[in-house]
């Protein structure tokens, strides 16, 4: 059994490379693709970009099916959804950000004015 | 410089250890720590989380300021804004799974009305 942190140790290794969030990006605008098309735009060799899928699949963040000669990859974005929580937490950072920069202008605008 | 397909790489790497996000969700609830004060509850000695700080630090998602002889260590989420832009764009295959689920079933619905 992977565990929550394992899966997410996972899914951050299998996006740092960017061959592979290419290829990720790829699939999220189009339904399946084969392995040869998917290679396609790539400069490194299939046996390289296959190792990718490997790592990717091993994630959990493709499948994969055969018919006949052709390997059809889809995309299977469940585990960049827990990748997507837990980098949520921070988003209170950079949304609030605003509101807290007027807030700490307010605080040192009221603490200029008692000093007076 | 540093490309935004380089920072994207460093901050997944930098992400993929649990004892480095376990530092980055305490410097989200603590306002700075000290390396004495992030490092105790880790099993690990204390080069050893050093080294997890330079990474975290080389991605750009901590600083470090040193007074006397203590260092504090600040959240520096911005890169991780970055991280979460580039996963938001599979946000609809989960946050839309019903209605795509919906459409679906309406479309086979039709294909039999058609055969029909």
């Amino acid at each position: 059994m992977v565990n929550y942190q394992q899966r997410l140790g996972r899914t951050f290794a299998a996006l740092v490379d960017p061959t592979r969030r290419a290829i990720l990006a790829r699939l999220e605008r189009e339904d399946g693709a084969s392995v040869t098309e998917l290679a396609a735009p790539f400069a490194i060799k299939l046996p390289a970009v296959m190792k990718h899928l490997d790592v990717l699949d091993d994630a959990g963040l493709i499948t994969r099916s055969k018919r006949g000669r052709t390997v059809t990859v889809r995309l299977s974005p469940e585990p960049m959804r827990e990748a997507m929580n837990w980098l949520r937490r921070y988003e209170r950072f950079w949304s609030g950000s605003l509101d807290r920069l007027a807030a700490y202008a307010e605080s040192k605008e009221a603490e200029a004015r008692k000093r007076r």
